[in-house]
């Protein structure tokens, strides 16, 4: 889905070393055990093992963790893009679920679709990562609110 | 919102304790630190205490453990009309997140809308609790499938 | 599901007519055939008969149709709480079609949950009448964005 | 958006035939001027001209005449890679408008993202065409359940 989208500048040469660094401020990335791979202007990769503590009772990672992985994707893509000092927040997201929770290891992938000064629509992808296949097992849009101040997302 | 629903009967008397057996294997939940707290046919609540384990950097509630808690009590709330032997798989959900993740604890209400024979629709709320008051803070509707095996969800 | 939401208070005395005569300059309601039939603080409700020229192949009310009466209900639902001279604009609808377009006519019912000051957010329902009976057919989410200016909706 | 997506074959040599008669029978879609552009097995076109009887106060085209049009591509989207005999129904779509609708014409697109046996995963995109120009304006995701008998859509 990557391949024909546009993107778009940064405002912020920054905007990696700020996007990891807001990354590792949040503990509950660090609870579920997932962690920032990839950080472009517009697109962002996090990368969650599949583990124990993140399940729900028939072994496969709960609905709840792979959300939380694909939405702060996309809020860390929409960060990319804002200027210093801003951050975003999110204010909505939809997801759907495609597959089960299945693979060694999940990739959730946000772009940004459409950069506005109040609004960022993203949309963010999760891949189940098997023997180094890769298998889309859910799909979600999500808006981001630009905050003047760094905000929640930051 | 709970008043002028209508609500629908159990088709296993059982409900109330399959419901609270499912949620205890549920290892996500324990690591989030939820417990159920009310299982009622078609309505099911969930608290999560603020903990610091489940934040972002600025101190609230991640939007991903919000979200994780509501979609759980709505498929809960489905599986209570679940016939025994059967169960539920979220395919589905969007939330509106309208106010930060502040306060002493979060309670998740899901409720059935539609009890139908191949998808249930469910409606959840979060509100934030503090000294005794709640305040709504997201809003969610969430598609269920229905598993003739105990599915995802039992 | 009325009964237990929190009413909000209108900023402009005058919404009631400000809602009505924005809903009456919208050609797409007069092409579905809808009107306005409700225009409460915070609650609007519009009415479209079932007729064959909104309607897809097996003789349902389309979808479409549907989803446009309910977005607009929510739309002004958000419009009666505006100050004189701003507007709203709808960035996001979710809806959930629980039944096929079948009745007499159908009701859509918009009502603001969070009135916030960037953005709205409502919950919208479509009933089906049949015989003076109505039956939930479909469930909405909705974000509007308020606007300085008269904005989409006004 | 299109590039990268798998493409799934079809169930039935005549999924073109099929789409565009069935489109044809849509009286909504003639009440909104809205003909099927393109047919691939999972993929499909619909454009909509600007026009009067279409539009909110604003001059815009309305919402809800958007949803309409990027709903029914991907529900053909779907029937396209249906067996003889059966067909698809809208459970739910989520859409997020990203810029007013404005243009000379509107395409909207829908592909199958999942092809499941009970329900179908589909991306929608409308674009504003203006002097040739195509801007991304909307976009939706939404679920299709598949009907053994013809169904909503045929």
């Amino acid at each position: 889905m990557a391949a024909d989208h546009p993107r778009f500048p940064p405002k912020d040469p920054d905007f990696e070393e700020r996007g990891r660094s807001g990354f590792t401020r949040q503990p509950l990335m660090a609870t579920l055990g997932a962690e920032i791979v990839l950080v472009e202007p517009g697109y962002v990769e996090i990368a969650m093992p599949f583990a124990p503590h993140i399940l729900q009772q028939h072994g496969f990672v709960h609905a709840g963790a792979i959300s939380a992985i694909v939405d702060t994707a996309c809020g860390f893509a929409a960060m990319t893009l804002m200027p210093r000092g801003a951050g975003v927040l999110t204010t909505e997201f939809k997801i759907n679920l495609m597959s089960p929770g299945k693979g060694e290891r999940f990739i959730a992938a946000g772009r940004v679709v459409r950069p506005g000064n109040k609004l960022m629509v993203t949309l963010g992808e999760c891949f189940a990562e098997t023997g180094g296949t890769r298998k889309l097992i859910a799909m979600m849009t999500a808006t981001m609110m630009v905050m003047d101040t760094p905000g929640i997302v930051d």
